[in-house]
């Protein structure tokens, strides 16, 4: 991987201000197209932050501070002590990823605030204002009168202006809290803290909020304090506390994105700028791709994770799959319950063990088989959420794929643990980082399934590939599963924090083998799934007799996992959405389009696409009579030459999709 | 216990109808005192019924049917085959509860509906018509061609007329799905499955549907068809099959209770009259009452429920808290982790041991020192949801009750067992119904947590008492907990099922002991709780030391957990509700008045007060600047002589309340 940097434009004013009593004094920046304005000010001792955007009130005075164990709290005796500006300008690449280049782009405002009285404690909050929104965080210094701490409750408020709609999931009701159905309520409904990213419509106004960084720190979820006023939330230890730390330390970026319109919320890159750059030097053994396994014949009851007659994780059967994958374009086969401690109740402390194949498991015949053909392995570590039992192994564990040459790893947490700490807290912040960190040592990218949530770490850690954290495609296998409205939410939401394994690709819609459930879709927006939503770890979930002879194939064998541009040229949260993005390695593009219940025909205007240059569009839609209730497979694919000046009409069925390669003539 | 009938009055009317291909064939019936009129149709061989009141439309034409396993569809090929009208009025008398005498009062309609063609099976519908709501249920009789057979769908419909208000939480989501915050949107609205009872609020309408006597069959849940049309959803076992059942069999009944405010809805025994009369004949060992214990001292970090330096579960704390119950009017103390099992992991197999007490807890001397002081013990069966494990121990853990003098239990499914079966499932159904009866044997009254969800069988099993299945006072522990808008939706939705142990009397409001943590109230209002929310075990859950002392405590002293009436003179869903109930042993009686996060005052006309005597109010109410978030425990004991003629004024601060105590003077 490459990265350049653009020509540094830093611009430093230091402005040092006299601290008034009772006093407001504002500090402000605005974005470098002067669109949004940021002013923090200080009244009485209460530090708060304002948001305009073109002379409009976006964020009403908002507070900002920090309730402390066994000292006073921070927040009410403040003073500026210090305020400086800067501008910042680059441009970097993404080594993989749903754009190849990114300009980060800011002016910057830091606030020293010291306490007037007692303890004279300082806290500076740090501004980076965009273009498209903004961050700020807040710095807390080596000083005398705060070492070590912990944190009750951070104060920092999100008063919105106007009683915006609200696109919600529940935080903190149970353990693996994140795959919920998103809810639209106005802000003044919501009873219960939410997690962010928490998306926000109003007329011609979109913004997330959420937080880039999170680092050894409890997550951010969102409580109403009053009417429309959001408050930080932070997820808490077993023992209450909710950020154990010591000084100096800033906390993670919380983050306002703000837009004309949600599609516009996709293309900003802000969360992944204000992470910090690429710490792992050569990142050229990172791949982006598309991978298979068995793990839909878990769900369907063919085949079992634990050992037995029907176990999945078999010698044969992994060959069967690398087949497959190297027949279609694949790049990796996930084996899921290849080793011992799947038997009985997962939860049992040191049950998994990472180093121990099943017998049926021939690893090292795996592993030369799949390397002859080209194909990755991709292990499995479900811990059970047994965290202790993981991070005992992790170096074996990881010292054993280096040996069988695996570069790629799914991680689980499945359950929760009695009492025990939350998957969103500090806590399990921290073993979420030691294995991102011990994973990059050993060279493997990771696919965390029960994670933390994405706060765009894979820009400073390039081989934290993707994650789940959302309600995926294995709800359909056995329960109500997702309503057809779902994946028109989730990019608009989940995946504003980064890419997001959904395991799309299910053909057998109306499932062979069990009763009730089956998934909420047409066999054509399946394909459309691969562009709308983004990970660099893409899943051909079903299994390969389902997928065998099906012209629909050829769709997923060219999809890319690897973008140089997005955009979304038309969206409205809930009922459609098409997302356009071209292949990296070469000059084709890509459509997705889906829709809720509704069926309707979008125009999509090519103006995308290269003047002069000639297309052919392969286009998969719904058949005839297509409905994603009664009738989800009739597909039709079709044809046609198109060109820059050519508006596609894609006829959505009811459930439905279309999905389309748009592949450059010679 | 006594039970009484009045005159049976019961009209039978035989009206065959002959089938008419693809014609409309109503069956009606009116309520008695014929505000509601429900009509069953066959047109096209599709069962729908309607439901009008007044003349007005409040379900349109909703389907009737199953999809089944191994065989054709049942709903698209019926015809009338018969339909039977009678009516029925009866007054029975609950040997404990909310209010003492009910009237059974309906007009029942049952349908014969015969397949025209193939199978020719047979299914009866059969509608019971109440002035406040209906009832209906499958009847599936023994037939040639229907006997062992497998419910993937039940295709019951709620087509509402009007796109309602509808109060909420979500269903399947997890296995201890029912601890959420209710949420209200338009039906509309609605992404996913939710549970019952699901109360919706229209212009001067007040619906509420549930189910009564789930006995061994799936419950329902609610799914979005369209618009505003709602479906049968039943919980799933894990082969995704919902019902094993064989003909003959009824289903439970399906109920809408209909009511003109949602205070009504409280007011409405339909649920209870639709269950079978009690079948356990002498129930006088039977009696309701309040209990404490050092539950809330695990939750407080105080107390381990395992056994070690901090166990809770002592015999020297089991006398504590023994002197405290005697002292201040309760009837029982629960001993939470006495036996072994608690160490480590609560979810591995064959743990929890239930004849087996700790070392430290000496079971003969704690029975010893409760039976002389009149104390009952309260046993708790924890199975960390390991159903085999507890359904091995059960006649010995039960026999062990027998043999120590305890008659009353707590029962916990803490943790959802991997890819296992889920809480309200056919499977769970099964199992927490075997545990009812075993209890009915050994006479010993249950207390539910994380129960199956209450459909009225208390009238048939009147030892089972009381149940969690909601977000109870815990969440206060280590969550963001409960708003104060949380207690004022449960009476009208989750408390619709029956009894619910809400565990309140909180008064160390903001702990001592944890940090970040606090429960969302005053002091008042946690009094008030005892009236509002009722339990035939209601709990006193804090410890003795935050209660002694305190004058608020002589209100949980007199409050009764067993009453003779109950009235909701006013109610908003989610901003306040004022309770009336009338002491069942005494002529006293109480007020329970909450409010949201909004400060008001109320005023409770007395009329319900016997004219010509003469009352002595003890009103405990929320104290000048009192204030659920600032300032939580300011309260005022004001007493005041009041008559059939008084208004009361109660002025509930923000998340305040009122507690009143009427005792009648000589």
């Amino acid at each position: 991987m490459k990265l350049f940097f653009a020509p540094l434009a830093a611009l430093l004013l230091v402005t040092g201000l006299a601290t008034g009593k009772g006093k407001v004094q504002p500090a402000e920046v605005m974005s470098p197209n002067r669109n949004l304005q940021v002013r923090l000010q200080v009244s009485d001792g209460v530090a708060t932050y304002t948001v305009h955007r073109n002379e409009q009130l976006i964020v009403a005075p908002s507070r900002l501070g920090f309730v402390l164990k066994d000292q006073p709290a921070l927040h009410g005796d403040f003073a500026i002590a210090d305020v400086k500006k800067s501008s910042f300008d680059e441009t970097w690449i993404q080594p993989w990823g749903e754009v190849k280049t990114i300009r980060n782009h800011y002016n910057a405002l830091t606030v020293t605030l010291r306490e007037k009285g007692g303890l004279k404690r300082t806290v500076r909050v740090e501004f980076r204002v965009y273009d498209d929104g903004l961050g700020f965080r807040y710095d807390i210094p080596r000083q005398e009168k705060l070492t070590d701490f912990v944190i009750l409750d951070e104060l920092t408020e999100f008063a919105l202006a106007q009683d915006l709609d609200a696109w919600w999931i529940p935080a903190n009701h149970t353990d693996i809290d994140s795959e919920c159905l998103f809810q639209k309520n106005k802000i003044s409904e919501l009873r219960e803290a939410v997690h962010t990213p928490l998306t926000m419509e109003g007329p011609r106004l979109a913004i997330s909020i959420h937080e880039a960084a999170l680092i050894d720190y409890a997550s951010m979820t969102l409580a109403r304090q009053s009417n429309h006023v959001l408050k930080a939330d932070l997820v808490a230890w077993a023992d209450g506390d909710r950020v154990k730390t010591r000084a100096p330390m800033t906390t993670p970026w919380r983050t306002l994105q703000i837009a004309e319109k949600p599609g516009d919320l996709v293309t900003s890159y802000l969360i992944l700028n204000l992470n910090e750059p690429n710490k792992l030097g050569d990142v050229s053994w990172i791949k982006p791709g598309k991978y298979n396994g068995m793990w839909w014949g878990m769900h369907m009851k063919k085949y079992t994770w634990e050992g037995g007659p029907n176990h999945g994780a078999t010698t044969a059967n992994m060959k069967t799959l690398i087949d497959f994958a190297a027949r279609h374009k694949l790049s990796a086969v996930l084996a899921e319950g290849w080793n011992e401690g799947w038997e009985g109740d997962w939860t049992v402390e040191g049950k998994f063990n990472f180093t121990k194949p099943y017998p049926d498991y021939d690893i090292d015949a795996i592993s030369a088989y799949a390397k002859a053909r080209n194909i990755g392995l991709i292990a499995h570590h479900e811990t059970g959420g047994n965290v202790r039992n993981y991070e005992d192994q992790l170096e074996d564990a990881f010292k054993f794929c280096a040996q069988h040459d695996i570069h790629r790893l799914k991680t689980g947490y499945v359950n929760k643990r009695p009492a025990g700490e939350r998957h969103q807290g500090q806590f399990m912040v921290r073993h979420y980082h030691k294995v991102m960190e011990t994973a990059a040592r050993y060279k493997v990218m990771i696919d965390v399934h029960e994670p933390v949530k994405d706060t765009g770490l894979r820009r400073t850690y390039p081989n934290m590939m993707t994650r789940e954290g959302a309600r995926g495609t294995e709800y359909e296998a056995w329960s109500d599963g997702n309503p057809p409205s779902h994946p028109t939410i989730l990019p608009f939401t989940r995946c504003l924090g980064g890419p997001l394994d959904y395991t799309p690709g299910i053909f057998d819609i109306r499932f062979k083998t069990t009763g009730a459930f089956r998934v909420h879709t047409t066999l054509a927006k399946q394909l459309a799934l691969y562009v709308v939503i983004y990970s660099p770890m893409q899943m051909a979930a079903d299994l390969p007799e389902n997928y065998e002879g099906n012209p629909a194939l050829k769709f997923i064998e060219d999809v890319p996992a690897d973008w140089e541009e997005t955009r979304v040229p038309q969206a409205v949260i809930g009922e459609y959405v098409t997302t356009v993005r071209k292949d990296r390695n070469s000059n084709d593009w890509y459509i997705g389009s889906i829709t809720n219940e509704q069926a309707r025909t979008l125009d999509v205007p090519l103006s995308f696409l290269t003047p002069g240059k000639k297309y052919e569009a392969e286009i998969y839609q719904d058949g005839a009579n297509a409905d994603w209730d009664t009738n989800p497979l009739p597909l039709d694919i079709v044809r046609q030459a198109v060109d820059t000046g050519t508006v596609l009409k894609l006829r959505l069925a009811a459930g439905g999709g279309a999905a389309v390669r748009l592949h450059e003539m010679p």
